[in-house]
């Protein structure tokens, strides 16, 4: 694989770290090709200017900043609220949720200057190269996809070492050993100690969510709107979609909400106000879906969320779902308190026009409303079924029960 | 329960059979309230004119007819059958599609004529009655819902007599064992000797299906297209909604196709049209939907015939399922070609546009173009979490296989 | 029903509370019968002897206290646990798990003292009445089911005034607008202003876990250790099931956790212990099982936790859940650390002999033992038919990628 | 790749076709190994001991033939029947059952033999390279894989010019464009005319089902007896598992059952005792299984089914779900009366011990058994959510129905 067909113009997703620093001039070389950084903000910190400046200095032929959070946050924060979108139960998809939209930006950002190739910064290990490549070939698939970091064979040293020889200007950075990724809907943190599933996390790899000493010692109450599933409005005042996720970050981190210790391995999540909207989507939603709902929509959330995660955002399915879900939410409108502290955002208070509980009938005393026949009658249809099972079992095919006469509740004319 | 509390103007779902002629006069009797007889056309055969007429010298204050059958096709029995609508696999589901847009039909008409309540002629038993109160309750929860054969304790002889008696005409007929319901997506018949599982239909029961020595010695192939889901022409003509499932029932109805034994017990079931078309569909699915979407709709599909069969028609969930399944099905265009022989009806072809099916490369003879280091990675990758998983099995925690290093095809960077 | 056919003996499942109290007489009156109090120990709080004299001393011809808190466990709480049971995904269903055995104990001691009926507190609104009459009617269908509370038309006044008036002793209580249900696995706390969901649960409610001001300021670890599934031990002490499951109660508990606001409406939980192993346990399922098994047991789980909710525990469908679940267990032994600390527990490291995780490829800089080839071709064959799909999408039947020949990674040769 | 690393023994997986034949010195002459042909007996029809002389003349150091029948039947079609694994609800998995059966076979024998590398002869196209490779890498990740077909560059032509070069003796063969995979649960039939799934299979590619003009004019009745989901007698006839599967193929395939158009593309099914036998199973367990159950299962099988065609057989998971599927089979045991007729196999009668059909209360005339006021209480209850969902969204928050008080049937003590 030495020899590389060469590229002509190449669009780098362009982090400002040390790989991508690095990948600049070695796509130039190996490819023969003009490279065109570009960084996609999608709320992740630091200074973004600078290092497009770098970039240029790089030997990047120009270098360009586009601000994606609010379709981030639109496009793919609320589809993904709205289906209560937490891998294996915990994880909000961060990460997974930011790929898709990266690689759809770069797809168009090559097409529209009329390069012919794109370029990423994932290693050949992991889920995040799936993502980007399928993305990438199923949106721009006349694009070919370089992918610097799995094709060459370097270490860190190694890269610290081919940019010291190439004059290329890297960030001064404090030797961490940990890989940061991050955006709106929160931070990935991996490599270290995290490698092992047995250590906990250091407080050190935290920064969203102070140091539990700093953690306030009263709770604090924050009401979050909700309209059609998205939420429009904290402690009443109606934020737009990128303010609002900023503020619940904020708000929710001071209290150390949440920190989440990844699936089997080896990654550390911060995301305080992702689970926070989470969970007060999740506790309105109680409210107002039928519990026939609620039972199937789980099954269609875990699928949602398995299917981001594995990279297919992009797909005929994310789609469907995100039409059954959408097709939900319509009474998803009320306003929850959620009770940050200490560490968790709990759901305490929930109101909704469209809410299923009737307090009248809820409160003892006005059972005469409400025939006690009906609870006898619905009883008896609804266990016969297995009452009828567990009789032939233990008789054999002999005495049936006295009423057991039919397996089916309601068994004529289907 | 023998004071009943009257009634004013009670609408009643009149299908000029024993049950509902009786009952004008009996709901008068009892309720000291005015009937009107309401035949809703849902494509049932028989003279609807001649009972409208028998309503009215039976003491009905009116008798109305109206007709259902495009709305039935249009906004039942297309979404049931963009679902794959087949009860535990088998039962298309006529009777129970048609219960709630009777329901809906009758509570509405009720509210425009300014009645206070609606009577149909379920009994006590069976899915047929909870189909008809469930969707009464959930759109006119205002009108009280009268069911005369739930109510009384008659029996045939009993109604006999009981027409005999008050000089109400009824209509000649045969003293059939069997009660049949009918509509244009099928026939469902049960009683007599179809009660019991052990027992073979009869060929009596069947009427849309002629003897099979009447069954056609050669096959015949009918070209069904569809648009979005849709069947919108056979044999390239263009057909309105009503007209092509009556045409199906016919062509595929002459070769006998498809009788179906019920379920659990006790009906039996003449769909040829219906079980035709379904195939068609089905098999125009398989070649533009993606494997995951298939693998996933047909668990919605299975969750919307259990819900319509239990008569959860109108409900969120329902509505929310249709949501999913109408958004699969823009690329299910296409035509099928049917072969119909000897009592079934077979997909022997499928072409689409949006087929997915590429015939160069399913070719033998240009596995050039598709390296075959592709399918070696994938497999690898694909099979690494079994392959570690066995690994511990077999030898507790020690030796894992050489390559078995990680749990995840694609682990990091979540 | 004023006029009650008379019962001969009847055991009721007596709590030492109001209602049962009342019931005592009131059976014995209205159904003319002699009246057994049994007591069923699940681990529930409070002087149970006390109530047993009392029961005899209100009338009761016997009363009698059953330990059942080992099979409880062992038969209950552990196969709910393997099944990760959160109804809802958050409460850990400690009432509706004690109601089937209760049911179950019951039945058999009406069988063994020669009964003919049994009876229980529950009122004619709620899952409780479900969960019992269906049990019951499941194991016992020869015995008759009596349920005072559902039938008469008593509130709370009422019944203390037929208490007064009937000379029955009942225990001195404050006025508490709350009902509670304690036993090994939490207590459920409702009524009052539980009933209002938008009102937060006040602190009185509260007793298992003290006063937020109580909690401690230091997190504390505990090492929970599993066995196919089961705890066996906690910071490597060995304990049997009924004393580990009150250690956790009592440990987690005093940081407060987990306190959990009911669903839709209306309760309040307080079950420390069972959050607590709840997580511990999901988090040493996501070390050792595979992501497929992950996946399809997410449904299970669900299922199980709704059909036990709504009653089913005695059913084929609940055994054959556990089945599926057991199944899964074998490899579900290890060491979980749990950090609890202000109302929470969380998992913060996880070892097992079966952990799918493999610390060295995990680590960076080993990355050439694993081709990246093999990534290519996997991603290459995995995102074929979405990209496929797309593609007809946006040209219509005309270009196809330049590589997207085929529907399928892997399509011949079925 | 020219150069290949030498193996030592190789043992492969031989079938005595065109591919295999040629495989014995090719790699003989790429690995410079030693090869052993080793013929596994599924059932597959052809002369096998010719094959194997042949295959020693042809360079094969040993050529074994291993009868693997009965376990093949026991082991893998008896599960696949019981979770009625029909993929994509058409095709029964066949050769997607053998596959594992064989790479097991095969990796064990190699294990035996002292040989460091087993072979077959999958291309490298499709799933069967997936399910063989998977399969030994799980089992026998100690054993090198080599497949022939997938590394060498030659088609049909190609492979008979190496023959003639070699001296290589193939079996005379007429020229047919399909290949065809055979055993005990079918044939599968793909290339040729084929390929394109607008083609209907012509009638010469059918072999196991005669040409419809010799179908029997008459149906036959077949009586199939299951014990615990496995069927044990044919009309009465105790016959051991490989006779009566054998049987079934004769009987069903006479009367040309069941001839399958493949998925998406491209494969034919001619699988007559396997279709007939599932669906006697199915009509079974419809009889005996409880609604609950039956939709469980529906789930539980398609999962099965997918799992299995994408050659997941050895994997946590498949196992896992055979437990769930074998603790429903302990009721369905009984028998089903099969009626065989022009191209398809239909169960027209069921009997069981375990039925939950009770003869009495279907019947007509005995509804006085069962109060109708059941009925009235179950459907209140039963349609409580939806209605009160419909009347929020009729009136907004305000008049709810009368009596829509409570969002649940049985709202409290959770």
């Amino acid at each position: 694989m030495t020899e590389r067909s060469p590229a002509r113009h190449v669009v780098l997703a362009y982090s400002g770290g040390l790989d991508t620093s690095v990948a600049i001039r070695w796509i130039a070389e190996q490819y023969h090709a003009e490279v065109t950084a570009l960084t996609i903000d999608v709320g992740q910190e630091g200074e973004l200017v600078g290092a497009l400046d770098r970039a240029k200095r790089n030997g990047a032929r120009d270098a360009i900043l586009k601000d994606a959070k609010r379709p981030f946050v639109e496009q793919f924060l609320w589809p993904a609220l709205k289906a209560n979108a937490l891998y294996e139960g915990i994880y909000p998809l961060s990460t997974a949720l930011a790929r898709p939209l990266i690689a759809k930006t770069l797809g168009e950002a090559a097409v529209t200057l009329g390069a012919d190739a794109v370029a990423h910064g994932c290693t050949g290990k992991g889920n995040d190269q799936v993502r980007f490549d399928v993305a990438l070939q199923t949106l721009t698939p006349q694009l070919r996809i370089i992918a610097p970091v799995r094709e060459w064979n370097m270490n860190r040293s190694d890269e610290i070492r081919y940019a010291q020889t190439h004059g290329i200007e890297i960030r001064a950075t404090h030797d961490s050993p940990y890989s940061v990724d991050e955006n709106l809907w929160g931070r990935s943190i991996e490599g270290g100690r995290l490698e092992d599933p047995d250590e906990a996390a250091p407080e050190e790899v935290f920064d969203w969510t102070g140091h539990p000493e700093t953690w306030p010692r009263t709770p604090e109450e924050i009401e979050v709107t909700f309209e059609a599933g998205v939420p429009t409005a904290l402690d009443g005042e109606a934020l737009g979609p990128v303010e609002l996720v900023r503020r619940m970050n904020q708000r929710a981190g001071a209290h150390g909400e949440d920190r989440v210790v990844g699936i089997k391995s080896r990654e550390t999540y911060e995301c305080p106000g992702a689970i926070a909207l989470l969970e007060a989507h999740r506790a309105l939603e109680t409210l107002v879906l039928t519990r026939e709902v609620l039972q199937f929509k789980a099954g269609v959330d875990r699928r949602f969320a398995d299917l981001v995660y594995e990279g297919g955002w992009f797909s005929p399915l994310r789609e469907s779902l995100s039409a059954f879900v959408d097709a939900t939410q319509s009474v998803v409108s009320g306003t929850v308190t959620l009770r940050c502290f200490q560490g968790s955002a709990r759901a305490v208070g929930r109101r909704s026009e469209h809410s299923l509980v009737s307090h009248e009938l809820a409160t003892y005393g006005t059972a005469d409303a409400f025939p006690s026949e009906y609870a006898v009658g619905f009883i008896h249809l609804y266990g016969l079924p297995n009452r009828l099972a567990y009789a032939k079992r233990s008789t054999g095919a002999g005495a049936a029960p006295d009423d057991g006469r039919a397996a089916r509740s309601v068994p004529h004319r289907a």
